[in-house]
């Protein structure tokens, strides 16, 4: 691989976000940091530790070995939505399969992914999101992201731990983004002249509009918030995956606007 | 990718010998058998292990898990040499740079090279060699291999232990012989299984469920037909992008006619 300068290199990979959802073990969470750092990274995110304090007990810091600095660092949010919030580009790494849109891809289809996604979005921000060994990720997390992804690992014996998962992940970001950030861009559009609501929305915008979309369905009669079923997961869901900009859930919040006006008359 | 058969699976992965050098550690044994058949792979060799029944010792078989048959399997040879004996291209994997020959590759150019290798000769064996966490490999060791390789991990903290190292290793070699003989990554889903409303809309629905949509919009008088701008082809592009499945298309339909019942009281 051929280098970057360090400015450039340190800047790209502070824009990957680990998160773990609902960890319990202190020593997973440990492991998770110095498998992070020996790939370059830094940015760990947990979403309602077991133990708010778990990244300073004993078994964290111990597992930790030199990437204490890491746990330090780590960002403590209640909620996955709080974690992702500046985050344009989020994967769930998962190994169950699911019913839900798009299928699966890899985790080297993931990090060349990513890596596109950060040298043509100067603001975006990806995440690899996972759960817990016992309960792994439940369909309202993956609903959070816009894509899914998974280690292949040997179908007869696919046993990885969360910090072998994380490391595995984080060194295949690492591979994408050193090799694509030595590469010369592609021919493609002047980043300077880009307007700025072409590019993706942060999670958190995404959220907002659907909190309005949802509103807006119930003024409609057309969710009954008695009987909501699935709607608004499968909502969700769709917007997620959609990687709308920032113009798009403007469009979007104007129609909610609408529907809200018309139904109150 | 095309589905090989299991046979050819197998017998790919069996002509990558995995090589570790003088370990002492059972633990390490047992996470580094673990850590190949994760990845599919079986055969591990230990070169003069400190003890001869390493394998057996209660610490190897607790940490391999699941993958005790790998260490029931192990060979145990009194030298590098010995354990090479079958091999036609061994990669010496070492965080060192060592004034020997050729610059190392990096592990995934290794594992592309090995893929290569295994596809144009019949009877090729690959072999990944490892030292120990404490001494390394020797020279000696490294100049009985074809190559080095290296895992090209964060400069400033690289700290992977054997184990680490070997799954990373195993993984790469993993991802480059399945994508290589086109085998298939991910356990392929049960088409059968899945619902037919989760499947892809094709393009007519879309563009029935994008008239609708635009007659909901003009009915809440979002949309100005006298001055439509770009909304439509905006809405297009997002429909197009999202891969509506057929149940979307439908549920999307239901909230444009909840949109134009409520605009028309």
């Amino acid at each position: 691989m051929t280098t970057a300068s360090p400015s450039k290199t340190a800047s790209i990979f502070s824009r990957v976000r680990f998160v773990m959802v609902h960890p319990s073990h202190p020593g997973n969470v440990g492991a998770a940091a110095r498998a992070i750092k020996t790939m370059g990274f830094h940015d760990l995110h947990l979403v309602a530790p077991r133990y708010p304090d778990i990244c300073q007990l004993a078994e964290a810091q111990a597992l930790a070995s030199g990437a204490t600095d890491v746990l330090t660092d780590a960002g403590i949010a209640g909620t996955l939505e709080e974690a992702l919030a500046p985050v344009t580009l989020a994967f769930a790494l998962t190994a169950r399969a699911r019913d839900l849109g798009p299928p699966p891809c890899d985790i080297r289809e993931a990090a060349t992914a990513s890596q596109a996604h950060l040298r043509d979005h100067e603001h975006g921000k990806i995440a690899i999101v996972l759960g817990t060994e016992r309960s792994g990720l439940t369909n309202e997390d993956i609903a959070r992201c816009q894509r899914i992804c998974h280690i292949p690992a040997n179908p007869e014996y696919s046993s990885l731990n969360v910090a072998q998962a994380l490391q595995l992940a984080a060194w295949e970001l690492r591979y994408a983004l050193a090799v694509g950030a030595s590469l010369p861009l592609l021919p493609s559009t002047d980043k300077a002249s880009r307007p700025a609501g072409s590019e993706p929305a942060p999670n958190e915008k995404v959220q907002a509009l659907l909190a309005h979309w949802e509103q807006a369905l119930v003024a409609l009669q057309f969710l009954d918030p008695k009987h909501p079923k699935k709607l608004m997961p499968r909502m969700q869901h769709l917007f997620s995956r959609s990687e709308l900009s920032q113009d798009e859930v403007d469009m979007l919040r104007g129609v909610c606007t609408a529907m809200i006006k018309a139904a109150n008359h």
